[in-house]
């Protein structure tokens, strides 16, 4: 019986995938991926270079990312119907090869294959393999600390509504904003009425080709791209030599 | 010149430690790393097997560790003098040589080398090598994704007040708290009252020999070691099929 492992592939920069994932990745006879139909994907432009020469490439492309409401029955529709293929296809040629299914980050972290780590429970044998998230890419790039002492850190998706972001935006100590993309402009209002506007950084492709990393009051344009993260560092406890 | 070089070394487990990482920890004439007096050291566990035989090794050993109260006087003028001290010798051993400064997780999230970084601005050239965070680590082994959808994740430190811990562990969709430890009853209170003690796991040294995973409500004891982490998993928004 083989065995689906997903190789968590840390923010994008291939040096920082785990020892052990870049062990599964460079071996691995089949691979597996999440896409944008058309596109060459995240996930397999970070292993470029990595792969076997003869190793068996699954793309699985997205039915449909943002052409829909993500709560119209529609949607859910076409995105479980997805899911649902993939856990059959996957489930199967699991029986016979081992298979590693490629994933930005952490994949227990916000990760598409998530859906397909339920839904295989009691019909393959699944290894998830950590990665370092996104995010921690992401703050390692601003060059400075993200949290000290006994601050608080949330983590929030831009998707969430304005008054929510505010809110929670208000009562931590060290912030991080995932799906900052279409939602900047949200997100900028949010920080600007918590206060927090002055000290966010956005950042860009964080440790990929193409990184940007600038305050976010200087950005007034209306979008970013998909991989874009605003970070905003604690300040929290840390000894001072006393005056 | 040489360089410091801080090396991320993920949760605990060799294997998760970055390609980056593992290479410049392989190659090291000098190391330093953290520990408490009379210790043999997380980081240096963790490397164990991995170090150049004729590798020079710095223990960097904190003067207190909880004999005092972390807000007196006395502890910030220690642990000021400990870290200025290092600063001073790492900054000169740089000029000439290349040192590896390990530690655990990410260096940037809540690690005592953020103290020595600061301090050695403008006096060594300094490199920061992300790493796996040591609660991605502690996810992953209770096999269950952290956040979906739109969750709120916060990070919170065991030694915060009982009520601000409960405060935000209302308001969160996914937890995680540090610093456990001796902070242990605390925590289950705070979270028996915010209503997410039954959701919670407590995880003692992730990815680490001796690891143990337990529901946080079966546990009575008074302490826990101080590698230990309590997880509440987000339960947010996946598409279901509808009925
Ligand atoms: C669906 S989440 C996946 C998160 C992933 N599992 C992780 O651990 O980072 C995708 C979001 O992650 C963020 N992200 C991940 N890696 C990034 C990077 N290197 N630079 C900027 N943003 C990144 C972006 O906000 C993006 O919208
Ligand atoms: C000073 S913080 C250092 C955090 C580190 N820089 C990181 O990224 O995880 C130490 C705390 O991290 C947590 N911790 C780190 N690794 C852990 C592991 N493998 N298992 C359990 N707890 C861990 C514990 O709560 C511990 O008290």
């Amino acid at each position: 019986m083989g065995r689906i492992i997903c190789a968590g592939l840390g923010p994008g920069d291939p040096d920082l995938i785990s020892v052990r994932a870049d062990r599964a990745i460079r071996a691995a006879g089949h691979v597996a991926y999440f896409r944008k139909a058309g596109r060459a994907g995240q996930a397999r432009r970070i292993v470029e270079g990595m792969l076997r020469a003869d190793v068996v490439e699954l793309a699985m492309e997205y039915p449909v990312t943002t052409e829909l409401p993500f709560d119209s029955p529609e949607y859910i529709r076409q995105l479980c119907a997805f899911y649902d293929g993939w856990t059959d296809r996957l489930a199967e040629l699991g029986q016979t090869e081992d298979i590693v299914v490629l994933c930005e980050g952490d994949p227990f972290f916000y990760g598409s294959f998530m859906h397909l780590y339920t839904r295989l429970q009691g019909r393959a044998e699944v290894e998830v393999i950590p990665g370092i998230p996104g995010m921690a890419g992401c703050w390692n790039v601003t060059g400075q600390p993200i949290t000290w002492g006994d601050d608080v850190l949330s983590v929030l998706m831009g998707t969430l509504p304005e008054d929510e972001i505010t809110r929670h935006a208000r009562q931590a100590d060290a912030l991080v904003i995932m799906k900052t993309g279409r939602n900047l402009p949200k997100v900028r209002r949010a920080l600007d009425r918590a206060g927090k506007l002055g000290a966010a950084w956005l950042v860009e492709r964080g440790t990929m080709p193409g990184q940007r990393i600038v305050p976010l009051a200087s950005v007034d344009g209306a979008d970013c791209p998909y991989f874009a993260i605003v970070v905003v560092h604690g300040q929290g406890r840390r000894p001072e030599m006393p005056e």
